[in-house]
């Protein structure tokens, strides 16, 4: 029997926020930025909970991490503190902890989470995005090669690229179509708004304790160096992408923003449902010593992703939105772990805070690519339930990102929404 | 007659820091940590500048930036703001300045920089590494496709990538060689010390005042953007490059480390040098009306760029660096106004305090080539004054940058040095 807590929203079946997950996120609400633990429709301000003694056992450095406007301190403290606050928190949470006068503390430290503006969860000094997923660079290769979609590096070395920190958003920003050069076939280049606007359904990863420069983190060392992970929306536009990735890859395609969802999973949370890491076909190298982990049977993570569309007919029409695919964390070809050393080997320097992403998580069925780019494999253009169809994305589009992991007898560990809707390209000229 | 200090060495011809420059950075020196400008071989405090009064006549918020321990701030402030300071740093330093109380109050403000310690200028909340000369994008372009050296896109679209900032590093630190995955021709991949390290010599610019994100920066306002100039060594392992770079550019070969100087000198400094734009080559293309300046006369920037090697055995045999290269910022295909432009075409969001880099600056001739790889073009590999070759940088090797920007009648403006030794890689496995 699954513990619950004597909040009855954190005990409905189809809240994300459980007592067993307990995500992080950072939120403002009348004129004050706290951190704080979603618990079914509740934030428990953890701000809150320190001044009113609840947190008085903990360790003055934990105490002081949770009084702080970014998660950054408490990222920083490493697992054993996250695990000692998780602990305490839990059993603030449950039905043990219901009763006099510390729940009366608890109750007077929650607010609605409707109440509060979410904000970024840290302060992100380097942002890197990962393309981790097999399916995704097959299906995105075989666009441009036909007859040879992957690389030859791909199954030898995680390829990443840094990205860009400052045009992070918290979910719920709009998206304003960027405008960039573009060139059509035999045409010249020509600046403008961007046609080819696309999604990414990525997951990330928030790095806790980092490294210094010229150390690196071993693998089997590496999720002690995770805080927990979010849903990355990683917009693209495709026609700027094409024109200007050679030979140093993407760069304003993507920098125009990224979204994330404000709730930071703990990797705590997601133990129950870890998995082995995706079996390599037959023949496949194996990877190098330094990426060869010695727990392979749970380096995956069994956690559902979908991609809904809401799009401006879908609203007027008071037509719920549609799912367009719906994929697994557990495809991944590279593991989480394998994506933070690796990107440590070299000696480059992880801070807490840091946000690494995985790239687009597509599996090999149809049904499951990550971004729009990849349906173009499909015999069928993608058509929903409005009629409309869809190559790219259009304005008044809003794109919803989920993410869950369930199984029988534990309640599920929701991810809560990553959003944005499209708005009309501002011409600048 | 140009101006001239009361501080002799301020004076002195071969000074890189007389009082037309002017440069900021960040020192510490005994356990504190201020800003100063570099005059001869002193430091001014600004912080004690304003302790003690001699900034009084400035707006408060320029004051209290001028106390930081961090010129973000002061660079967020604006031109206007920048040209004020500098009027009243020009009149507490030149000759006409010169006499009681206040003389004293300025001279009680001077440190020796051999005194203190320099730190990182800023915290550089993005890195941006474009690729703005056409010479060395032809030079390295040929290595790869002798026929078609220079990419279609090229030529329309200043190209860039998203750089680490957390391995930015300052002048003087040692750079230990990186470890990563290489594979030579016909062999398996391997993971080990990178064999083919190179310098890349570039100039960094670093962002005053942002834009908000939606927002772009026009051509013609891009300047008023750029606090200053300093220089930039992306140290570069090609031999990892050469495996990972397929298809999202550089990534773990260039951010194990990038040193930058640690003076940054204003535009204003400048100003006297700016020249003509490199004139575009009969049929190149015109650059989109977005790019298009309407002062492309002093687009351009003659500075003169120069590498220097110390090797180990130059060291121990007493003999001084050699000249490797010398080339010039005027041979910029994209000068600095459309490479800010260009990245925030997008609405992408610049923070005061990023820094923007050029790329290798290389000229058109032999002997102007900004990094070893360029120089595999040369008849006779490349040989110093020791009898020692190199095709890449060795253990121990030392490399200098110096630039600085010189006319009949006025002062030379130099930047300082920009330095780095490469010691022994450290094995992980």
């Amino acid at each position: 029997m699954a513990v619950k807590s004597w909040l009855a929203s954190a005990n409905e079946l189809d809240s994300d926020f459980p007592i067993q997950n307990l995500p992080y996120g950072v939120f403002r609400y009348r004129g004050q930025t706290h951190i704080g633990i979603a618990i079914g429709d509740q934030i428990l301000d953890l701000d809150a909970c320190v001044s009113s003694g609840l947190f008085k056992s903990l360790p003055e450095e934990i105490q002081r991490a949770c009084q702080s406007e970014m998660l950054n301190e408490l990222m920083a403290l490493g697992p054993d503190a996250w695990s000692e606050l998780r602990m305490l928190v839990t059993s603030l949470l449950d039905t043990q902890g219901a009763s006099g006068e510390t729940q009366a503390h608890t109750e007077a430290a929650l607010l609605p989470i409707s109440d509060a503006t979410m904000q970024l969860p840290a302060q992100i000094g380097d942002y890197t995005d990962f393309y981790a997923s097999i399916d995704h660079a097959t299906r995105v290769g075989k666009l441009f090669r036909p007859d040879n979609p992957l690389l030859p590096n791909y199954k030898h070395i995680p390829i990443g690229y840094h990205g860009r920190a400052s045009s992070i958003v918290i979910s719920g920003c709009d998206i304003c179509r960027p405008c960039g050069q573009t060139k059509a076939p035999e045409a010249e280049p020509t600046f403008g708004p961007a046609k080819s606007l696309d999604y990414e359904l990525e997951v990330g990863i928030f790095i806790g304790p980092g490294n210094l420069l010229g150390e690196s983190i071993s693998i089997d060392e590496a999720e002690r160096h995770i805080f927990g992970l979010c849903l990355v929306n990683d917009w693209s536009a495709r026609d700027m992408q094409t024109w200007e990735y050679q030979p140093l890859g993407p760069f304003l395609a993507k920098s125009f923003a990224t979204t994330i969802s404000p709730w930071v999973v703990p990797l705590e949370a997601l133990a129950p449902y870890r998995v082995p890491a995706r079996k390599r076909a037959e023949g496949a190298p194996d990877p190098l010593s330094y990426l060869k982990s010695s727990h392979e049977e749970s380096d995956g993570i069994d956690l559902t992703l979908e991609v809904y569309l809401d799009s401006r007919k879908m609203r007027e029409a008071g037509i719920k939105p549609e799912r367009l695919s719906c994929g697994n964390l557990r495809d991944l070809y590279w593991s989480i772990a394998q994506l933070v050393t690796h990107h440590t080997s070299n000696g480059c320097n992880l801070r807490a805070g840091d946000l690494l992403a995985t790239g687009t998580v597509s599996g090999p069925e149809e049904g499951s690519e990550g971004c729009l780019l990849e349906m173009r494999h499909r015999a069928q253009p993608l058509r929903v339930a409005t009629g409309e169809q869809r190559t790219f994305l259009q304005d008044g589009d809003r794109v919803i990102l989920r993410a869950f992991a369930q199984k029988p007898g534990l309640p599920r560990i929701g991810f809560g929404e990553c959003t944005g809707t499209i708005t009309k390209a501002i011409i600048k000229q």
